[in-house]
């Protein structure tokens, strides 16, 4: 390697500035908090799986990463076959076949990682992102009322990043596909069907109609279908509505029945009116999920699409166990929500390091009380740093603002004699002295 | 697929129970917390970088996992040539590289994830594990300050996880190196020698006096290093000897002059003086520590070999950014450790939720009552759950237990029409009657 290194990230393998990073640390302790809050336990599984595994539930091969050793002369074949995960869902399925007899059910689970998908390269596009999803197995039956404690933890995240207001939107895929079935399609067809109305918020009326057109649905068909979507209102005007006009569509009506109880059990959760809604039009593009789904959009910013999704799903793992495992989760896309947000300016990264406190001594003898200090500041629960180096004190001062450090502790020879430090606050400038053992910040 | 899938983790990429997951993320947090507590920054580097680069910084190509997708008949060549990292330092010295301009330094951050390495599986050798590691990387120089407060992170760290006895052993590879070179040693040959009695702990003083010997050392060279190494008693006593007996030893008394500061540095952050000793013999196999080096040992435990190691080293990334920057970190094996602690019993594992709480109600018509209930006890700072599916009270009592829920509140008819529930303590088995709003649990 004479020739200058290429030393960027491979292409879709993104990373953080320093100070992006620190609002990822504090937004994954939020969502790590949320999650525990509501009894999830952690369960980290291999980036690595079999690809079979990955395959079998639905992995494209084209976009499945498998791992080769850079030299492998040895014929050693354990490092065959193997392959990253690109979703944390098919992982859950694999620990719960792995783990059947010692898990309890209902299993509430959260993740948080990376994933890779060896996608085309472009923007907002990545190949490593990392999701955090939490799901909620159960054991041939699960309660819906499962399903609406999601709404209320998606809230609660939301609420604690302080990103602005949003909105869960809640459906049910048996209503639509109901409706489908009403307008003469075929719940096998459905599918591309659901797909198409999916994307109404996205592409329009005027689009998805058109779609529905080529799909070879009459005009009438169209009508009722766009009608249903933009049934609009409180969530019990909707399904009151929908109770008395499609009496006699019994899929929908399950899916009625069902989003009743979430909606009900929503709101015994106490979550606030204005912050989550029925939206008839969503489905949701994963074909796996059957009853329940959930999406939510910043109010302002739809245009990001759905920040936080999920749904209910009838079958988490039987080619893996033989067992019936319905399901019920919610999935973040971190790594490109992060990105989205610094990008549209919703989120800002200032502060790099995670210091409340940088200590500084005017001359280096002073330096081993200067590190005392920091250990006696870090006692009362503070963050501290020390500038250890031997610079002048506008580059010690200069590093606090670069690295965001709101106040600088500083000890000097005089001080020194007098038992006392000098405090400066790096956002106003203004300084004092004060009682070594007086100092108590924020 | 129509034969059993196997589901097994593919070999050597293992993963936890939930319970020892509840464990690991215990740790986690704690890790996390110490970091940040002195100032060091999270920054997280892709799993993935240029295969070239990680060759480049010494990494073994039997060992180096490269991606290939599944399919790629598109000829896509951008997925090509990467491959994924097997240790933190050089994706940190690619990060170093790419963000210098971006960078203060002193650069301090931390970082915990995962790495992999192609090795031939066997026990305790894992091909995907976590490593967490710290660093300071300075420009041009270093103050040996920040070596001093790595055993105090160390010790932090061990101390809040309360594992037990255990003591940081602290050694400068130069003090080796001069006495290497005054037995004869060439410094060009020194790293065989040092790798040698680096084993002294693992393999004894017998099987490295014979080691040596087989090199072609005379006798009465390796009786001087194991006299040398021999040399025990406390940090001053260590010093004052080397200082006296080996005066113009110069690269020896240059390692005397810098370990020297790191003791006081280290005693200066208020480290106990049981918690650290200078040991002579420790070198670090890697050959890029050129200083201080750090072993952690748990007393009583020494055959598991170091459970948090790290170093000194003069160039982190030259060959990257043309510029000398020397840093100091440690790094823990944490899968490894954690593994290792579960097979020997020191660590426990029993309880997989983390839900102080679990919420019962006897009848389907009181959940959305308990519903209600448990969004009270989350306000109140507890982590709650709610058991929601059509159960026996026995069966959702065995729940809680086999997660390890300490408590259950339990809502029925009865206490519903007098504003108690029933509290009850799943370890003594002890139910008392509770005003609802008087519950404050723990």
């Amino acid at each position: 390697m004479s020739q200058k290194p290429n030393i960027l990230t491979p292409s879709g393998f993104p990373e953080f500035t320093p100070a992006q990073e620190r609002v990822a640390q504090d937004w994954l302790n939020v969502i790590r908090d949320v999650f525990e809050k509501y009894g999830f336990m952690p369960i980290t599984t291999p980036l690595v799986e079999r690809e079979d595994n990955l395959v079998a539930k639905g992995g494209n091969p084209k976009e499945i990463y498998v791992l080769k050793r850079l030299l492998d002369e040895d014929g050693d074949r354990s490092h065959s076959g193997n392959a990253v995960r690109f979703d944390h869902t098919v992982p859950l399925a694999l620990y719960v076949a792995r783990h059947l007899s010692e898990i309890s059910f209902p299993f509430r689970r959260y993740v948080i990682g990376p994933v890779m998908r060896g996608e085309r390269a472009q923007k907002g596009r990545y190949r490593q992102f990392d999701q955090c999803d939490i799901d909620v197995i159960g054991s041939e039956k699960l309660s819906f009322l499962n399903d609406a404690q999601m709404p209320v933890i998606i809230a609660e995240i939301f609420e604690q990043l302080n990103i602005g207001d949003f909105i869960v939107r809640i459906n049910n895929r048996k209503i639509l596909k109901g409706l489908l079935a009403l307008v003469g399609i075929a719940e096998i067809d459905a599918k591309k069907y659901l797909d198409i109305v999916d994307d109404l918020e996205k592409i329009g009326e005027k689009k998805v109609s058109d779609l529905l057109g080529k799909e070879g649905l009459s005009s009438d068909a169209i009508a009722k279908i766009l009608a249903f979507c933009e049934l609009k209102g409180d969530p019990d005007s909707i399904l009151q509505t929908l109770e008395k006009d499609y009496l006699d569509v019994e899929l929908l009506q399950e899916g009625v029945t069902e989003l009743r109880q979430v909606i009900e059990g929503v709101r015994a959760l106490g979550l606030a009116e204005d912050r989550f809604k029925i939206d008839l039009s969503i489905a949701r593009g994963l074909d796996y999920y059957t009853g329940t789904v959930f999406e939510t959009h910043l109010v302002g910013y739809e245009s990001l699409g759905s920040i936080c999704s999920g749904g209910r799903y009838e079958d988490l793992a039987q080619i893996f166990t033989g067992k019936k495992l319905p399901g019920v989760g919610i999935s973040m896309g971190f790594t490109r929500l992060l990105h989205q947000l610094f990008d549209a300016g919703i989120l800002k990264a200032e502060k790099s390091s995670p210091s409340d406190i940088l200590v500084i001594a005017t001359e280096p003898e002073l330096l081993p009380e200067a590190l005392k200090l920091a250990s006696e500041l870090r006692s009362a629960g503070n963050k501290v740093e020390n500038y250890v180096e031997v610079k002048k004190l506008a580059k010690q001062f200069d590093y606090a603002n670069k690295l965001g450090i709101g106040t600088c502790v500083v000890i000097g020879p005089k001080e020194m004699g007098k038992g006392t430090v000098i405090v400066k606050n790096m956002e106003t400038g203004e300084q004092a002295e004060v009682e070594r053992k007086d100092i108590r910040l924020q």
